[in-house]
């Protein structure tokens, strides 16, 4: 018998197994129709306590696409929670109602209680500012679709490096390949965490290197990520508008790139990308979304077991 | 290859495609088993910025009577717009996640604008006080089924004919046809605007008079289509009440009506029917709602190019 | 031609009747499969005026279990009832979308009044503090799977019998078989109430005592039924703190009850049952949210008469 497997932080998941999903989700995406029938029968809960459109929606269309069904709720108003009941208990009653269940939580380490008390598998769709793992899952595949390769390569993550927790995820996975460089470009008050560079990126051996303007190191990326850069970061508005427009990706900068580089945003943007952007063939943050449904579909019918022998045996926890 | 189409006004259908819709329609409400598999694995997103109970699930029935999938939001509160997200963007995204899209939104011309981005075909499902196409489909539908015919009609349109919007798209949807006549039963303060009479009726050559109460023109009518007096349409609490009452329905109003009327109304109803109308076997509302799966579900067919021949190939844009 | 059956109070089954809805609902939990494809191409809608996840999801994965497909709303505030619809014309309009309708008000009543417009059978899932009709069933088929039997029981009731409406429905429905004895434990202020000690327990003969803490009455059970004790039903907190431990049942308590003792709920608990308790193997409230799902089923199965000859000809109503 396999032992019940969950994904709440992207490290859950070993290299070997990340692989595995990787490949799984381009057999998905170059053939969608073999996969049509593979979850007849079964049903996701989507348990968002927090709103999330994107993320919600992403991991519906993925069961659907697999022939399975969804039931769950959109916001905390609409659950039980309301009515003072833990997420231990909850996810008992849902184990009861479904086959796996996706939760989004505003507390840090609820899915991962999630985990404990659930009799089937448990996907963190965003717990906080902690992990979003099937965003930096969808990342990898975007990078790797995109580039042909996760190894050599530089990666220009920009904006908001402090508080960004997908961010965050995406430096911790891609650390795990080899000849990766980082270029963070960020405002001095949104840096990257010390916490990130000295516990994460200098034992990793990979270069990085930090900037205050992404123009001058533009031609040098393969990959530029782009995140929010919120207002209610910043003590004042002054500060705001200053450091914004360092920021902002428009045509203008689009010309300093290279001509292979892919632009990455994990979405919803407000305006940190000009929209003139979008039609620039290296614009990749819509296909990142469709890369999200297969991925999310892969993770599904790995948890599931319905694909097997995608995990090592010696990881099973 | 077909090019994409969208509904956003119901004349962005020819006359000669609005007929073969309603065939199809007809074909469906005939025998609905020989349609229930046609959308098999096939997405249905229902992006509904503004709550309309009614509309959403005569839309979500329809695709499940087809054998498809449905996913979506039912208010703003819980869509990605409460972050600043473009509608344009929205549908990108959703565009990835679903095969179809109905959306309803607040604001006129939204849904023109997500015709404009999405790489689905968009369906208007009302937007502002502006165009709500499937519900007069529905309403076309109704009327022909239940007269049998389309031409030579006199139409009763009663209630606020000034800012309702499904009476405003009958009436350009309806001069299509030969020998329609229309009769205006409103209070003066909301009787059909000028831009309605002087660009669609009188240019079509249709017959039309206007009045002020319900029962001078009951004997001479095919088809009464009621609408609701909203009290915030008023300008004060007496004018409400004074004039409300020769805008109501019920069975003393109903004795004045010829034998083969029929009675329409977009629901919801106040009190503008009394209830004791509803087992006269001329009230017609609860019939339009069955209707209006079935239009939506020809609809769906038309735009996915699932039942072919639909479209007129000099039209496609 | 049969007619419509409903189920609003769960007496409208028959005693025969309900052994039957049981008796397939214990067919389901032994062989679910069997059962996957038998409401192919039926939707069930659910419309939860009054928010209530554990329900709804257990309706909905109850007919997704069947093989069915969901549509409705989870609360009133995305429903035509805002715009002041009645529930009689919402439920005409919902059956033309579905074909079979689960429904959940603050009112009492309103379930009646929807079964009497509905043109589809109506589940009661809930109204005000009085029915609750599928709890009833569920809590009915628990003791039945775990005990073996529902007639000659003792069983002990706790918490708030004076509002609490699974419990007089729970009564309604014992006092049908054969040797149940009631032991009502519960604070004075919160005691059952007399009418249906006079009007249900008396005149079916049961024996019943009152007592006013559960440690004297413990190892007499058979069953022991837990409710919340709602801190509002109280004049005052010291009321309160005082009597809520009395009502408490934690690994102590579990000490002096029966080896072969079941303890259910209803759910969702606050912390009348301690955690600690969930490992004990006598612990069935997460074994009853299994079952409300195979309950459920079963009476989808029954009203749509897609499982015949469950109803007595002569019950027809």
């Amino acid at each position: 018998m396999n032992e019940l497997r969950h994904l709440v932080d992207p490290l859950d998941l070993s290299f070997e197994e990340t692989l595995r999903l990787l490949d799984l989700a381009d057999s998905i995406a170059n053939d969608r129709t073999a996969f049509a029938h593979k979850c007849e029968g079964k049903i996701l809960a989507t348990l968002f306590y927090e709103p999330s459109t994107r993320t919600r929606l992403s991991f519906e269309s993925a069961m659907m696409r697999l022939g399975g069904k969804v039931l769950g709720f959109a916001s905390a108003q609409n659950s039980s929670a309301s009515k003072g009941e833990s997420v231990a208990d909850t996810v008992r009653m849902v184990s009861c109602y479904s086959d796996i269940i996706a939760m989004r939580h505003n507390k840090e380490g609820a899915p991962r209680v999630a985990a404990q008390y659930a009799r089937v598998p448990v996907i963190n769709a965003g717990d906080g500012g902690h992990q979003h793992p099937t965003q930096t899952l969808s990342d990898l595949l975007t990078i790797r679709r995109e580039k042909g390769r996760l190894n050599n390569l530089t990666i220009g993550l920009c904006g908001d490096l402090k508080f960004g927790r997908t961010v965050h995820s995406l430096i911790k996975s891609l650390v795990r390949w080899e000849g990766i460089r980082f270029v963070f470009i960020s405002p001095e008050e949104l840096h990257v965490p010390s916490y990130i560079i000295d516990e994460v990126v200098k034992p990793s051996g990979c270069e990085y290197k930090e900037v205050r303007t992404m123009d001058e190191v533009l031609p040098e990326l393969d990959v530029l990520y782009m995140t929010r850069v919120q207002r209610e970061r910043f003590f004042n508005e002054e500060d705001y508008i200053r450091l914004k427009d360092s920021f902002i990706l428009d045509a203008e900068k689009m010309k300093l790139a290279p001509k292979d580089l892919i632009v990455l945003h994990p979405l919803p943007r407000i305006n940190e990308i000009a929209v003139e952007v979008d039609d620039d063939p290296r614009a990749k943050y819509f296909v990142q979304a469709q890369n999200s449904v297969y991925v999310r579909m892969a993770l599904i019918l790995m948890l599931l077991n319905i694909e097997p022998g995608l995990f090592e045996e010696e990881t099973v926890c």
